[in-house]
């Protein structure tokens, strides 16, 4: 499958009514979906607007192209490639918190002055956690064998996803995130590679890993270190599906602990939601995935794997598919007052609008249910309090937390809201202490706005 | 030995002519060294001023307190400890270059936006230089086992030597570089770790790895990657001492390629003394270290061991040394009109007064020839044009651009003036070209100051 393109379409359109919505009209009916629309200029007789775009691909474009080439009264100016203009020298920079513009600078950042705090660690390295960047550092690691939809693009085109990921730390959070791309495939290689450096960073973020090493790179890293490791892809997802979760069936009038959850595709996200499911269900879980090693998996978290995908939906009060495949669940398997989430990017097993007109009570997708509302603040709050690994009920505290911010018109929140992040922390820092794998105590009033420093009482 | 500690006094002295003077005379006769001296508050009766001192010890310290406290018309209000205070949350930050603040922010710089750029990686990963931060980061990788003067301390109390190096390239040449620690101290597992990463990264700065591990980990990274590895402190000492070499023998009438050039201690700063000087002298080098297998590595560079130090001094017009030993150098051993380089630091094996007092013609230490001078622009450069491996003629040509800048009363330059770097750089970029390992060429008009973007012709 081709991947979707965004442009800016920059149109000089005659100032006159009805021109834009002529445009608009024309971009829908070749299937170009319309973002912002930015005003540029404003003549008397024209008027000059940027137009985001997001087309199927490299045909659609052109298609949306001729199309607007022969609208009256629209001049296309300019097709903007805002995306790659956008990634030029990446999307991070790793500054110096103190300049140094004098020698007296000079002398305390590096020598003679750094050898005090030198010995300060040597003499108990914890205090690393405070004079150095690791009481705010995340490394985010990948190998690149499974990047969104795109499947295995290796580590260096993973790149660019990974910097967004680190980019999206720094801005919801404040955490400093590095991305590092690791070249081989094996669990051993990439678990010994990440406990070599491991002691330099507060947290290990994990992504876009495929199955099954994931699954074992996870382990033997939860295992080996104590510090908090997070495997994005599973638990990040699981935490917004729980989230939304809570809040469909609560809406609908139903307790989720007394449901019948159902989980088709059992690779990472799918596995990782059957466990937090789980967490807050009280009956056993049903899971479809034609894959033995996963139907394994499934069982050993205390699950029920069902032989057809269609006797699973039949059973669910909630059925979640995280499996990949555009299109997988048929209408006619939709269960009325069932709820339904499709979570496949950026086609999923079945829209949102089809899952409601085949009578689900609810449904969502993997646009809306984003893993963004999670990983930021957990990671955040298990670096504050260095938490030793990351508890089961962190998880579920975040997605509690996450819940709690959805409007009446949403399952989940916006990840772009501030607020959803800080309450994510403070939940997430919560239950960390109840769980005793906080090894520092935070402050009652923590607060993820506050300094670094201020957290730890200094 | 101890190390020295950094220290401000801020003293609230009587507003009487001469207060200040018994102040500064007092440190002094204490053995304080006195740095800035900054005016807080002046009042009617009082002035406070801070004064940043340097005392040897813990014990040096408490003798300089009690002397202030001595003093008639001082009030020693407070005794600040700058330096950690500085090191909290540590010395870098990696930020995000472009904000997220809207769902046309989100969309362009992650979901579903960087699809485009992974695709357009995956199929050239040679885009990645210019759509990652891959063109313009360095990893500064240590073990932490010879630190500074400090020796073993270990990876993770090494990371603040790392990170000031970090910010030093930020602030120097703009590159982003990220501090790696890593646990291991055989060769095989630093090199693995090092080749599992490398591709994240633009280059690969080596540093304070002890010696013989660091040759080896540099050669075989040398062979194994494509992109330039610097261990600065073989070759970023090597070059600042051959530029106070060239400044030095030029003033005293020497011709540095029919000098006889003679190195004491050929650990990793040595070894690689030994080699750029073999670069531009024409006659084969001596070198003194009791280590066969040091005397096997200056053979393996054309040098010839020579088994006592004093014949060495006796037979050579410039003498560097990089032993590890203070005192080392008596000065019975200088012979007159000879040239010194007492390199170790904090204390030199022969101070340059001493080195001086007994008949050198000029003579240097490890304070004023610093490797500061070289990495960054040397970096930035090799970066900017890809360079497969940095040549011997790229360190060349930095010495003599270093050599450049310096004033008539200086062997080499401040590494605060920014139009050092900016010029290491330009020599070192026309020296990749011309020993053919640039990889792209650089515009003919190269500025380091020009964005990132703009070198590579885009």
């Amino acid at each position: 499958m081709a991947d979707p393109l965004l442009r800016t379409l920059r149109c000089r359109n005659d100032h006159r009514p009805g021109v834009l919505g002529r445009l608009a009209t024309a971009l829908g009916a070749v299937g170009a979906n319309i973002g912002d629309i930015r005003t540029i200029r404003v003549g008397r007789d024209h008027i000059v607007r940027d137009l985001d775009i997001l087309v199927d691909d490299e045909a659609g474009l052109l298609r949306t192209l001729e199309v607007v080439n022969q609208l009256d009264g629209v001049d296309l100016l300019e097709v903007i490639d805002e995306v790659h203009e956008l990634h030029i020298d990446g999307k991070l920079e790793v500054r110096a918190t103190h300049p140094v513009r004098t020698l007296h600078d000079l002398r305390r950042v590096y020598t003679p002055g750094v050898a005090e705090v030198v010995e300060t660690i040597r003499r108990n390295p914890e205090e690393a956690y405070t004079y150095t960047i690791r009481g705010k550092t995340v490394a985010i690691i990948t190998n690149g064998t499974r990047v969104l939809g795109l499947g295995n693009v290796g580590p260096i085109a993973a790149l660019p996803v990974m910097e967004g990921k680190a980019a999206l730390l720094h801005q919801f959070v404040g955490l400093s995130a590095f991305p590092l791309v690791i070249a081989a495939r094996d669990a051993d290689t990439i678990v010994n590679t990440v406990c070599q450096l491991a002691q330099g960073f507060g947290a290990i973020q994990l992504e876009d890993i495929e199955s099954p090493v994931c699954f074992e790179v996870e382990k033997r890293l939860v295992e080996g270190l104590e510090m908090p490791v997070l495997h994005d892809d599973q638990h990040g997802t699981a935490v917004a599906v729980l989230a939304a979760a809570l809040n469909a069936t609560t809406r609908a009038g139903l307790d989720l602990a007394r449901s019948q959850v159902g989980v088709i595709g059992l690779g990472a996200a799918g596995t990782a939601i059957a466990r937090i499911l789980g967490e807050v269900s009280l009956r056993p879980l049903l899971g479809f995935d034609p894959n033995p090693q996963a139907q394994a998996r499934l069982r050993s978290v205390g699950g029920e794997p069902v032989g057809e995908m269609a006797e699973l939906m039949a059973r669910s009060d909630l059925g979640a598919a995280a499996s990949g495949r555009a299109h997988l669940i048929a209408p006619g398997m939709i269960r009325r007052g069932q709820g339904v989430f499709a979570l496949t990017n950026p086609q999923p097993e079945i829209t949102v609008e089809d899952a409601l007109a085949a009578g689900a009570a609810f449904a969502g997708d993997g646009r809306s249910v984003n893993n963004l509302l999670g990983f930021p603040g957990i990671l955040r709050a298990a670096v504050d309090c260095r938490a030793r690994r990351i508890a089961p009920s962190m998880y579920v505290a975040a997605a509690r937390a996450i819940a709690s911010f959805a409007r009446e018109d949403e399952l989940v929140p916006s990840p772009l809201r501030p607020e959803v992040h800080r309450g994510v922390a403070r939940a997430v820092a919560e239950a960390a202490e109840k769980a005793g794998v906080a090894r520092v105590q935070l402050p009652t009033d923590y607060q993820l706005d506050a300094p670094f420093e201020a957290l730890r009482g200094s």
